[in-house]
């Protein structure tokens, strides 16, 4: 595959030998951005010219347009749609992986893994969709005879918000990136979406984008209702997301990005809705007859999980917490055995092996740190090499130096030794939102914890029992959210079916005859979808 | 009933005769605000003293100690609560009606209405917080036998956000303000709540609140399910919603007001959602074929719809689009006559009468706009007092002059003739946010004015046909909301029992056993809630 270096905005912009018809691309602004391969530091071809803001506002407005073509669009049209997108990808094949490791320095299987998970998150929308209870439909019937006035016959349900602007992530290129979670659950809510893609990975954005931008011109939707821009997240992204025909925005990344961005959409003169996943050190609490009973499994579980993708995802566990006893020690030196034995990691961009690197230095020079376990990666491979790091602290040190519970993005995690249940209770209590917190107990640790989890309950979209979190399932009662800073917006969820409420806005019918209603709300339900009328779930 | 002129904090700080327990309640700040009737002008007693920066730390706390309670509680048990505060507010009798009247000069059949809505709109939360399926539970069951990668146990639901502040309205004494619909939502959702008294009703709002804190104490429950505040929204209000321990607000209000509690609470270090109800004119589509068939009829609707409390409603219809021929010109004699048949009315409050009085003038001055009707109510009563005021203009003119389209609060409206369909497409599709639109059409004028209709969708969150946008049913499908500035989050509704949503946040548990489970997502399903299990909705 022949790759262009360029935005994606409508059907002919980057057809191969065509004229560029987005008007600027390439002459105004002109920065150009190089994939980079973190094994090696080799700058990759092509170049990818940085949008400028006449294109911003062109995909805007080719959204704007769309929107009102797309948003009213059957179920089973936008499942079409989701369907073919993930054929696209899938038929991109061998070329798409190559091109993705050599931009990630992620392993083939990694990238294999993901991109099944990207289609499979495509189709799910797709049949959630194609099923259509999703919108929520309700129905409450006139009551002509009512007193002291008659009662209107009102009837509602989910509709799209409009455009919607999705931020790529440096640590997904496929299932958080131009087709990933944010995009399938807008295109399924029927937003048309512009996606600005992340440096770390062009060259795989430019081939996802092509392929969802075939298949919307395969389906027979206007161009508008996907477009691809490249350029910096704090030009070409704020502008996107203060443009006023967006109406709202999905964003995975870091707790400044996403901060910034969150900032410029809520002080926009029409406030917009902004998802931000933004930073989580995602707990994980040991107690005390988990580890007796199963400490070296836990040791074992807990490496994975810390090593997973070189520790670079945002639900890592970045804290442990444990008793200071015989156990834990052992505990200690166990998992210490394991991440010794760790071979090194190539990070994904040099930007976050910088802040891997800072973030282990600081740990390595702390007064009340301990180095349980540290492996310095080789310099002059010109790569984004890393090695895991162990550290480990006691409660009272970790009060004093809060900074140590910051998120370090990479494959280490700090262990905590408390003195016992109103240590850990404090520290809960306290303790900022996550995405995730992680218990290891028995049936007898969860009854003499029940204050633990129902305060970890109000701090985490997902408590994970006797598992790990990393590794996100993708299903209807998921929750990839949680709390501020874990998120911009707690409430809701980024994986999973419930991601398609993010881009969708309640809307009424009183009074109207039959024929005028949407198909959802009509008299005679012929879509088959879970309604509730007058106050009663019923598919009839 | 003996009025104390105190906030509510906790049971003990208002028991009469008591000693106050409220820390600085009068001591600090000391502002006093008093009621006043409009009617005469006459301020009321008793004076109501501003709480200070102490009483706002400590309602807070207060409410963030009841979550860990009031947030877990079964259905039945916050139903009870509902329950409990409609009958001690039924209970208040003709104390409660002569207390409002005095102060709001409504009519005492207004406030016996507003009263009986605001207690069956705490029995509809009570009942869908009984029945249970709010909630949302999912289940995904395990699969150990997946490949790649086991299947985990994945369930979820929506819990409580946490403490809620909700700000009572002027117009709505009872069913906007400290049992009104924020309230119930709240409470029903498990969320304790502050509220901010309005200074338009403060002895109204003692005796509901007193009527709430009664309900709290007979139910066994913590003294931080409710507090009441007086003081400004600027500085308490301001306050309570930077207060670190509140997670979210409920405001129905100015758009000024409206939208600085709203940047309060978006540029929070931990930014919490704020529903803010702000202004919405209301604009209201006359097709032709309605125009000829129920000329007459629309006008009297019309005429009872902008004069209904005074025209003091947020869904007013605010500008009236027709066309511009002998149908139209011989509608706006007929609402001329019924307007200048109109009494004069008494407004709320001074300050909504000088913003009428000044919207009025800006009319009756403007080069563009025609006089249709106007009375000006006779000075000297030292009160309220309004007269009703019709005017007109053109399209053209209309779009020359945008400020015409600003919100007036009170019995006044503004007709607009349009050239045709052109023109009333581009007027809705550069019209802002509003909570309704109205058409009025044959079923010809629906087919015709499809595309009309489809853009009014995307700009309102309630569509009326051949009715009135005053009026608001509170019942499961209503949506009372609309796209910025008609509120400041256009996803969601204050009225209705969607409005519970507001106030809840998705947590997910992983890998839990059965007994460590909320009852919500226990394998038997003994609640008997409806609930996606596999991808199924089911009660089993």
């Amino acid at each position: 595959m022949q790759l262009s270096g360029r935005s994606i905005i409508g059907f002919s912009a980057s057809q191969a030998g065509g004229a560029s018809q987005t008007g600027g691309a390439g002459s105004a602004g002109g920065r150009v951005l190089y994939g980079v391969n973190p094994a090696t530091g080799d700058k990759l071809q092509p170049g990818y010219e940085s949008a400028n803001l006449e294109e911003v506002d062109r995909a805007a407005r080719l959204a704007a347009e769309a929107f009102s073509v797309y948003g009213r669009l059957a179920g089973d049209h936008k499942a079409a749609l989701l369907r073919e997108i993930a054929r696209n990808i899938e038929g991109l094949g061998e070329a798409l992986t190559a091109r993705a490791t050599q931009e990630t320095g992620l392993p083939a299987g990694r990238i294999q893994g993901e991109t099944a998970r990207t289609c499979s998150q495509l189709r799910l929308f797709a049949g959630l969709v194609e099923e259509g209870s999703w919108v929520d439909a309700r129905i409450d019937h006139a009551d002509p005879e009512r007193k002291p006035i008659p009662k209107p016959d009102v009837r509602s349900l989910l509709r799209p918000v409009g455009p919607v602007v999705v931020f790529c992530a440096s640590n997904f290129p496929l299932a958080f990136s131009v087709a990933g979670g944010d995009t399938a659950s807008a295109l399924a809510a029927g937003c048309p979406v512009i996606v600005k893609a992340h440096h770390a990975h062009p060259g795989t954005a430019e081939m996802v984008g092509l392929a969802v931008r075939d298949a919307v011109h395969s389906c027979g939707l206007p161009e508008g209702v996907f477009s691809l821009l490249y350029g910096s997240g704090s030009e070409i992204g704020t502008a996107l997301i203060r443009h006023p025909l967006v109406k709202a925005g999905g964003f995975t990344g870091s707790r400044a990005g996403g901060r910034a961005l969150f900032d410029a959409a809520s002080s926009r003169p029409e406030p917009i809705p902004f998802y931000a996943e933004m930073s989580s050190v995602n707990p994980v609490f040991i107690l005390p007859g988990a580890m007796r009973a199963r400490r070296d499994q836990i040791a074992a579980g807990l490496h994975a999980s810390v090593t997973l993708g070189a520790g670079q995802f945002c639900t890592k566990p970045g804290l442990v917490l444990m008793a200071a006893d015989a156990e834990a020690r052992a505990f200690a030196v166990k998992l210490g055995e394991l991440m010794a034995g760790t071979a090194d990691f190539t990070l994904l961009t040099p930007g976050i092996r910088s802040a891997y690197h800072e973030g282990v230095a600081s740990r390595l020079e702390h007064p009340v740190v301990e180095i349980v376990a540290h492996k310095t990666a080789p310099e002059g491979q010109g790569g984004c090499q890393a090695g895991v790091a162990l550290f480990q602290t006691d409660m009272k040190s970790y009060r004093e130096y809060p900074e140590l519970g910051a998120e370090v993005f990479g494959p280490s995690t700090l262990l905590i030794s408390h003195s016992g249940r109103a240590d850990l209770l404090e520290f809960a209590s306290t303790m900022e939102g996550h995405l995730t917190a992680t218990v290891h107990g028995t049936d007898e640790d969860l009854r003499d914890y029940a204050d633990l989890l129902a305060i970890l309950e109000t701090k985490v979209g997902r408590l994970v029992f006797n598992g790990f979190p990393t590794g996100v399932e993708v299903c209807h009662a998921m929750v990839h959210g949680g709390p501020y800073p874990a998120t911009s917006d707690g409430r809701s969820t980024s994986v999973g079916t419930r991601a398609i409420l993010r881009f969708t806005r309640q809307v009424c019918y009183q009074g109207f005859p039959d024929a005028a209603l949407p198909d959802e709300l009509k008299n005679d339900n012929t879509l088959h979808i879970w309604r509730l009328v007058d106050g009663q779930w019923t598919r009839d």
